[in-house]
């Protein structure tokens, strides 16, 4: 029987208790337009929420809730942590508790996504320090997510309404970039990329831009020869399967990207493909991870401890992957229909 | 005695005689608003002029002209060069004797730029590899210039209205970068930014961001050492001295510039500063080369020998170029009146 992922809702883990989470949790309800097919439900605490809700003057009521279970009009329903009690949490201050909790948050959304009691999940920012002095180490949240789903190739794909980029290198060295761009990455790398925006994007024969590692794309080896040994002969390999082409001077092929030339851009290095994109969408960002086999969009931002609590937080980037991830499981849903 | 450089006109080099220079600079003087202080007048070739100023239907007529003498209305003053013949070239192929040509323009323009005969001097583009063929060997306009004026210290910014850059590295492979970025280097750059924020851009107290070099500025010397052993302490050495920040995380410190709360960025490579500057300003944007003893600004494309000869080509840059060497001509004058 085909489970209809739209009868789900979508799961937003709160995120660090004591970080902006839960106020742009209370704003994203209040200015969101949610359709049937956009039920969001919140992995956290009432009570860290409705303190939120006080603080944003919010319309919505934090309300405990359990999947399987009417939502109720003008509630947040929340789906609690039974270990967790937050009371003590001040913002922007995280204790092992809290960060705890917050680990835990993940886990259940990522449980329940599996399970197809969610249709999508939705992360609020946490903090990787916090998570490590929690005593749980993972270099951030995307591969927490990758090992709780089994997901061995990941990527993280940075979307906006105008630029979309698919980093095949992120937390490295920039000294270290070159030697690990490799053509076996590049082509998992584009291979992602292509796979995700026909399937959820809605783009059939998308057209993927490679940037070039080096300046000019090395000008014909003379700044470097990455683009001629690696990236040219892989882009070449997907002639006549994928509208795939570069390597393009990595200076003007964001902006020909932008312009609507490209669908997304794979990025040799984390800078590369992030200046532009927070250029262009430093407010409405999303984080969407590559290769999980659940939905997963994230906020493009941290915690901000240091305005947390204060009301003052822009709820646009959490608003924005909510709505990406209800596209995101409508395509697939679509995808799983026409294939049978 | 004082000689008043407003008195004297901004020479344009028409670039490679084969390339969009021509049709640009017809078009520039059909569009542009020229007042006392902004006279431009061409280092080139009244035949080439010609067949553009036909090609783009100008109301402008191309005529020789000499240093010292009247310009008349509605002309385009030319500054010939006697050894060039250039009725052969064709649009998009370049010969022996254009490369050539092009060469003497810009060593004309320096020298009239060092004997106070032009304000300043703003160069069309000329193709590097025509002039390595032409037995001319110079990475680039800009060593040429360097050399010619015996500057040996120079940079380049790229200028527009949202966005200043100006690079510590410039044509060098990505691997390459990090061991460039020395505590000499960026010093020097940094010196450049805000002396030519000051003295070009008439801003007294300019405030200048460095960007790191690595993801996140290196994360505490997670992700690279260079800006805790490089970057920091030179920002540091400048406290007291001018407003100079940073490192800053470089995929957010062109978003906050761009947002007016820098008035120029120091980019520690290539793409570091050109993605995000070509993504605001791609149309209009200007490069300037600090160090000169002279005003030198230039278009920010190249020769275009795909579209030369079809009136297709945009003079946005050189336009932005001619207004911004004025500007600098203007700003270095009351400097050195207030100087005394």
């Amino acid at each position: 029987m085909f489970i209809d992922p739209m009868s789900k809702p979508i799961a937003i883990t709160m995120g660090c208790p004591a970080g902006i989470g839960p106020e742009i949790i209370l704003q994203s309800f209040d200015q969101g337009q949610f359709d049937d097919q956009c039920r969001p439900v919140v992995i956290g605490d009432c009570g860290v929420l409705s303190r939120a809700a006080k603080l944003v003057h919010s319309q919505h009521t934090p309300v405990a809730w359990e999947p399987g279970t009417l939502i109720e009009p003008g509630t947040i329903p929340v789906l609690e942590i039974s270990e967790s009690t937050l009371s003590h949490v001040q913002w922007g201050h995280p204790s092992q508790e809290s960060s705890l909790a917050m680990a835990q948050y993940i886990r259940v959304a990522v449980k329940g996504c599996l399970n197809h009691d969610f249709s999508a999940m939705v992360t609020c920012p946490l903090s990787k320090k916090s998570l490590h002095d929690a005593g749980i180490d993972f270099p951030g949240h995307t591969e927490m997510l990758a090992q709780l789903t089994g997901a061995t190739q990941y990527r993280m794909m940075m979307a906006g309404r105008r630029l979309r980029v698919v980093l095949v290198t992120i937390h490295e060295p920039l000294a270290a970039v070159s030697k690990l761009i490799t053509a076996g990455e590049v082509e998992d790398c584009i291979a992602m990329t292509v796979q995700s925006l026909q399937r959820d994007f809605g783009l059939p024969y998308p057209r993927v831009a490679v940037a070039g590692l080096n300046p000019h794309s090395g000008e014909q080896g003379l700044f470097g020869r990455k683009e001629l040994d690696v990236l040219t002969p892989v882009v070449q390999g997907y002639k006549g399967r994928a509208d795939v082409s570069g390597p393009w001077p990595p200076d003007t092929v964001f902006h020909k990207a932008a312009a609507g030339s490209f669908d997304a851009v794979v990025a040799m290095y984390h800078d590369q493909g992030l200046i532009p994109f927070k250029l262009l969408h430093f407010q409405d960002g999303v984080n969407v991870t590559l290769g999980l086999p659940i939905v997963r969009t994230s906020v493009d931002h941290g915690t901000a401890y240091d305005i947390a609590g204060k009301g003052i937080a822009d709820p646009a980037s959490l608003l924005a992957a909510i709505s990406l991830a209800r596209e995101i499981a409508v395509n697939r849903k679509k995808g799983a229909v026409n294939n049978g």
